[in-house]
């Protein structure tokens, strides 16, 4: 997704938006079809480039008729990344952070870590397993620009609510969390705890049921 | 419990079983106090020293009537370990184990892995957080010794079956499995499997269901 994405100009990712909302704007009036040169003319764009911008995309306009709303606007959402819901990124490079960032079986699911962050200056720029490690500083911008969704948070319990807003004025939709405390975030984010210690505690419930 | 257990010599502790055996018995048999004079007649042992080895247990006999037995079945059982749910043993100490053996919130469940286990040398009589890295080949030994019924598999797949038949016949009951493989165990042997990428494929889908 990101290396489609790292191929179309700049300008041209600038235009996907307005797109996007004119088309959903179109939809709502109960519109089906919709030809480039009616977006084009709409939002007071060169006709070839609009033609051109959609092909990218991926969706099929017919010759008279021109493209399905419906589809368009799936086809602009996904290329745009808004429903990336298979890229993560991970911030606290400690040992529980490295564990995450060389497990292996995420990508049987689909799903990756593509980049860590860390406040520890002696991280940066390092690999682990071929994910960069970089400063704080860069998280903001990177995840707003490579459309991720998912936040692991596996830094220290003081740092977590730090890291958790930074996450989701960053666009960050769902958080994984790893720090052994209670996340205060907005309603519309997902926060899912994982507590690895409450895991050890279930299994010895069970076996203290048993052998008692 | 083990620090308690290793004060006692080693024929007391021998005998401990077969007073657990005998009252067993006698509670079966409906009997609900029992002297220690009875228990040594019985057992052909020394009454004085059954005295002082039931003084070990902590339970309190009364000066007539002698122990409750069913106090003094828990105080037995307590003292060899045989319902010990809090310690666990580890083996395969890579990045995961690493970090489950440094994971601080353990204790706030009263739970403690206690020694590690790994088949490389270079590992060998290292510690992580104070816990020591013993060979393989200590593994049954000290697990029987210290009464441990929780084992941590973090080895890879290829040697979770055997990693797991030795806890099983070391006299584990509850296996806390990482490794992304399916373990055959006896039937009275717990098993929890704890595979992360599911987690994260479970956070990723609620995602997908609100986004898309």
């Amino acid at each position: 997704m990101s290396n489609k994405i790292n191929s179309i100009s700049k300008p041209a990712l600038n235009r996907f938006p307005d797109y996007l909302n004119y088309l959903n704007l179109m939809k709502n009036k109960g519109l089906i079809q919709i030809s480039s040169t009616m977006i084009a003319e709409h939002l007071k764009l060169n006709p070839i480039k609009v033609r051109k911008d959609l092909e990218l995309t991926g969706a099929i306009g017919k010759p008279r008729s021109g493209f399905l709303i419906e589809e368009l606007i799936m086809k602009i959402t996904d290329l745009l990344g808004y429903n990336n819901s298979s890229e993560a990124v991970l911030v606290g490079v400690g040992q529980l952070g490295k564990t995450l960032l060389s497990y292996e079986q995420f990508a049987d699911y689909g799903l990756s870590i593509v980049v860590a962050f860390d406040k520890q200056e002696a991280l940066w720029n390092t690999e682990v397993k071929g994910k960069k490690v970089l400063p704080m500083e860069k998280c903001k911008d990177l995840i707003n620009r490579m459309k991720i969704h998912i936040g692991i948070i596996t830094v220290t319990a003081d740092d977590a609510q730090e890291v958790c807003d930074l996450m989701v004025d960053s666009g960050i939709l769902a958080i994984w969390n790893f720090a052994p405390v209670h996340l205060t975030v907005p309603e519309h984010i997902l926060v899912q705890n994982e507590n690895m210690a409450a895991s050890l505690a279930l299994l010895s419930k069970r076996l203290k049921e048993r052998i008692q």
